[in-house]
């Protein structure tokens, strides 16, 4: 348990971002290895980092001689290996809930919307970018306010998605919201979603985590 | 624990095998609410269901009142509710790696080939047949490749994705490799995925899960 953590990760991307404030809810430190998804064609795609993670996405946690991935197993990970703070309610069925608002973002928006998949339509397809951004903004949307209906007036929702501990719901939303934003979805439409996000941002483990103040955050970012 | 269970379930859906797997290794009795993808327009989409899912997408678990989305947030619940047989192996380390190969699934090929996706090709891109196709494909072999990584000469590989007891990925894994076949995948390429996928088809379990012995196949399918 007092093995060293490291994460690769890479400021703007919305899956490190979730395992960033994770981390800090568990007030566990770890060094940040810096993997950038644009430079060198993608630092992401070299034989090492491959080695790393075969699926040559970020993030990847390392614990000792482990190179753990998937955004949402590290997070169940350090909710497992670190139980308080927790990350997950105490009932199956809150927990249910919280990992299906969790996963709605983890599989039903983000993976449309990554860097991969843009490069795809802008490479084998020639998609313009207007199109592309109507595309992001479209499977935002969609799951956004599929997360709004879950979320208003629901009696579990508390100051955060479930309740009043931030969680692992909290650690999708967050990151997911700051790439609506992004691309230029409006916010208006999910007034329970921002409430949230709101109340999240003014702890400092979720300041802390945000894009703009990771190492490798370009200058005029920050 | 004794209430009825229904899953809101299409037959070739494989967001929706993966929890029939599931429940048919719990040994739980279901009955199968069918919600056809493409007929009137989609079933997903009517009011009906979007009150049982604002997500429009199945499957759903009902458990007495509740209605639960999400496949893998689904397992995790049958995981918690009947502890026996597992769907986990009994280590965070091995756990962390379970959920990192359903989530692989279920995050990075999945919801990229989904129904609605390839519908937005079609109706708002007007892409070709043959290259949505070839987009499939590519998610999946992308996928594939990487868990083929994850699982071939790894020590906690056994007859299953993890040990000798069939689970979590599993259950994500079997449907992902019906879809490959259904877009003409070549399979060689994963020998090791392929030499689990026939160990679990030889279980009951997963045999009555597939979308050819459901109730709402069509004849010609079965």
């Amino acid at each position: 348990m007092s093995e060293p953590l490291q994460l690769y990760s890479y400021w703007r991307s919305s899956a490190a971002y979730r395992v960033r404030i994770g981390l800090n809810l568990k007030g566990l430190a770890y060094d940040i290895v810096p993997v950038h998804l644009l430079h060198d064609g993608g630092q992401q795609h070299s034989a090492e980092y491959r080695g790393i993670n075969p699926q040559q996405l970020v993030p990847v946690l390392g614990h000792g001689h482990r190179r753990l991935s998937q955004s949402l197993a590290i997070l169940e990970y350090l909710d497992e290996m670190w139980p308080t703070p927790a990350l997950l309610p105490s009932t199956a069925r809150e927990r249910q809930r919280v990992r299906a608002l969790a996963l709605l973002v983890a599989c039903d928006i983000h993976p449309l919307n990554n860097l991969r998949v843009l490069q795809y339509f802008e490479q084998e397809w020639n998609v313009p970018q207007p199109e592309r951004d109507e595309w992001v903004r479209h499977w935002i949307v969609e799951g956004l306010s599929a997360a709004e209906a879950m979320v208003a007036d629901h009696p579990s929702t508390g100051t955060y998605c479930e309740g009043n501990t931030p969680g692992m719901a909290d650690c999708c939303l967050v990151p997911q919201l700051y790439n609506a934003r992004r691309f230029g979805v409006d916010m208006a439409r999910f007034p329970a979603l921002q409430r949230i996000e709101a109340a999240c941002l003014e702890l400092p483990e979720f300041d802390a985590a945000r894009p703009e103040r990771q190492p490798d955050a370009p200058e005029k970012a920050r």
